[in-house]
């Protein structure tokens, strides 16, 4: 399919409008629980810092803004020549295009992940909107409405349980995670209260599929293909299949001196060689990966053997099916290693997730928008699937989903040195834009 | 050498003191900082209390009492015919016999581990001390003064640094130490002011050898052997010589999904490699126990790949050269597994303790208490090494050192489950004072 640029925006702009972007990631970097460090767990303090700093960004582009009942902050831009009845709370829910990303991280996190979606979505609208004459005020210049949303949690940092602002907007929340805890023993339900949430409102935050056009969602690679392909862009095909588990290694905890090894029943060394397992048996599958991330032994003193062990397992691939064949030969080889050393294990699934692909409208729009960001580029942008979980996997529950991805330099993320170019991120503002103009000027929408 | 016996004690006198000792474990085992588990660390609260009992319990008996100045309680009972001079503080210096063991635990600990030491020692004051005319108050009964130390820094739990207690005791406490940090990063100097000691002050915990006529401590095994050979009592031989590191392992941390296992530089699968190499290695020799206790990973999220991990070392062996050889065979193994992950990683010491080796009178007095104790036995009383660390590590700088161990059913320490019987604790305590008067009876004192 050809298409013809439809953006109308000097390079100037797209250049100050990135290099927004970036001094905006670097403002939001320093609202942290810890000075020196990146940690912005949902519902903190810092989570409702970014809220209203996000939240003046969007007003300051005519947005209407709320928070909802999942504290998710939203920012909403109404098409040219609708109502005045749509801006009253409670009437935003003429169709719209969803922007986003999130704005929590994980602990000691860089500056990009999420945000940078978020804060590319701000320079959308503003290279979009434009003056309605009639309402003296700014309008999405689309044929729908755009909202931006900042997702409160995706990381799943605080709980354990990934996607929970998503979730509530896909009106897929569980009432069981009301009883997750974090380190400190706080539930998730009291940690609502703390924050000024009503756990009983949740379901408002749910959104109708007929009220959302599409969601689209720009993010850095969070790995190395592109900047392995010298490529900036990539259109983004499905987001992978995750699953995540809290394992517990029971042994018996005993005196380190006076216990000869054919007593000891040392949960550490079963743990270590179920850690090992994970990668040995990921490792020899194509496009699966299983990493240990969490890991605490108990007690934890130096002259005693560890009589209990919990930790995490995160499990991805790109198809679901074959991700749960891996979990079960895991269980399998769990059971041998634990059998051997007289140790129990069990595991409690805590988050679980199918692969979300994208929708081939929304491919395609990303696609002619990349095109004609880079023009010089002889073939057709790269197509890559995602290994990294995404709000998009939540929203596919409800609303068609279309990724783009931004090179990420040596593919280093959740770490304090991963990183993003200015000029990849002015790249990503015109194709990103340049699609959402495709996308109004479909025939169907 | 055949000896009769010399304690005059009848069988009740000595089952009510076993009695009381054990419910006196109960009592101490109710000061803890974490209810419904025994926790009770170096300069806390609860090492306070603890203290406090224990003086009153010397007092009762008699003894004057005093805190030292690294916080260890102790008790002193002048022998018979002594000056009131030597009543006077720091007029404490006549020869002394010191009983004790520590009264600090690990965390979520057994009752008896130190504490029932202490307290078999206050029964054998109990049992050996006479009312001496003259004076009008209670001497040791002995050609020399009892003293009861009870530690109170055995286990290192709070600093990661053993014997803190006794080695203030030997004069071998180094300044250095007092940077060492607990887990919320409170120095060990800031420890000392905020429990009401003034660190400037250490020095006069230190005790001359010529103070000293020996140390003499009753402690459970914490290992199997007696309970396996059904023998309620045993000598010492030697205390393990042990050595203590903490490790470090740097990798990176990355994104859990977006990072191929080409890419990534995981620093807990090789923690888990260097804790089943501690297993493989030590295994394989002879005395030899190598244990990691504690464990940490960082940054410690699910979807991270941890980029560091901090964990503990304790290594164990009946001979000093044996244990360095395999501390040297750790760390070729060591520099192999990270090499091949392309990881790095250091150590520190944190505690070196040569072998300690009991002195031979002392097991032949301690041999014949437990003869005496258990007259139907028809073989020599068992003689075993023991591969736990004990307050007489520090005191052999400045003392002869003699240990009894008692039979700890299964061999389980460093556990809520440890257990003594009150029978065994019975035994113990006739065999030990039985071997104090036999000490007392030597024509060298």
């Amino acid at each position: 399919m050809s298409r013809a640029p439809l953006l109308h925006a000097s390079p100037d702009q797209i250049a100050a409008a990135a290099r927004r972007v970036m001094a905006r990631c670097d403002e939001l970097a320093r609202v942290t629980a810890t000075s020196g460090r990146i940690e912005r767990v949902y519902l903190s303090p810092e989570h409702a810092r970014v809220n209203r700093l996000a939240a003046e960004w969007m007003r300051e582009l005519g947005m209407r803004t709320w928070q909802d009942a999942a504290g998710n902050q939203v920012g909403r831009l109404e098409p040219a020549g609708s109502s005045r009845i749509d801006q009253r709370a409670g009437g935003h829910r003429g169709p719209a295009l969803l922007l986003g990303s999130h704005l929590d991280t994980v602990l000691d996190a860089g500056r990009y992940d999420g945000i940078v979606g978020v804060l590319m979505a701000l320079e959308i609208v503003r290279l979009l909107r434009m003056p309605d004459a009639a309402s003296e005020r700014w309008t999405s210049g689309l044929p729908f409405a755009i909202e931006i949303v900042a997702f409160s949690d995706e990381e799943g940092t605080r709980f354990g349980k990934a996607l929970l602002g998503s979730s509530a907007v896909a009106g897929t929340w569980e009432p069981a995670w009301w009883d997750l805890t974090d380190a400190d023993g706080t539930t998730l339900h009291r940690a609502f209260l703390e924050f000024g949430l009503d756990p009983g409102r949740i379901g408002e935050a749910a959104r109708r599929p007929d009220e959302i056009v599409a969601y689209l969602e720009a993010h850095i690679e969070q790995g190395p293909e592109l900047d392995r392909a010298a490529e900036p862009l990539a259109v983004v095909s499905s987001i992978a299949s995750a699953r995540r588990f809290q394992l517990v290694v029971e042994g018996e905890a005993r005196h380190a001196g006076g216990t000869p090894y054919d007593m000891r029943r040392d949960a550490l060394l079963g743990a270590s060689e179920a850690a090992l397992a994970v990668e040995r048996i990921c490792a020899a599958e194509h496009h699966i990966i299983g990493t240990v991330g969490r890991f605490e032994a108990f007690p934890g003193a130096v002259n005693v053997i560890p009589g209990e062990v919990r930790f995490s397992l995160d499990l991805r691939g790109e198809f679901d099916g074959e991700r749960d064949r891996v979990w079960g030969s895991l269980s399998q080889e769990l059971d041998a290693i634990m059998g051997r050393r007289g140790l129990r294990w069990r595991s409690r699934e805590v988050h679980a997730a199918p692969a979300v692909f994208c929708a081939p409208l929304l491919q395609d729009v990303l696609r002619a928008g990349i095109t004609q960001t880079l023009p010089s580029r002889r073939e057709e942008p790269p197509v890559i699937f995602s290994r990294a979980g995404h709000d998009g996997m939540a929203l596919g529950a409800i609303a068609d989903v279309g990724m783009l991805f931004l090179r990420n330099p040596d593919g280093v993320s959740h770490h304090p040195d991963e990183a993003v170019s200015a000029g990849d991120v002015a790249h990503g503002i015109r194709a990103l834009a340049e699609s959402v103009l495709h996308l109004a000027a479909e025939p169907a929408r």
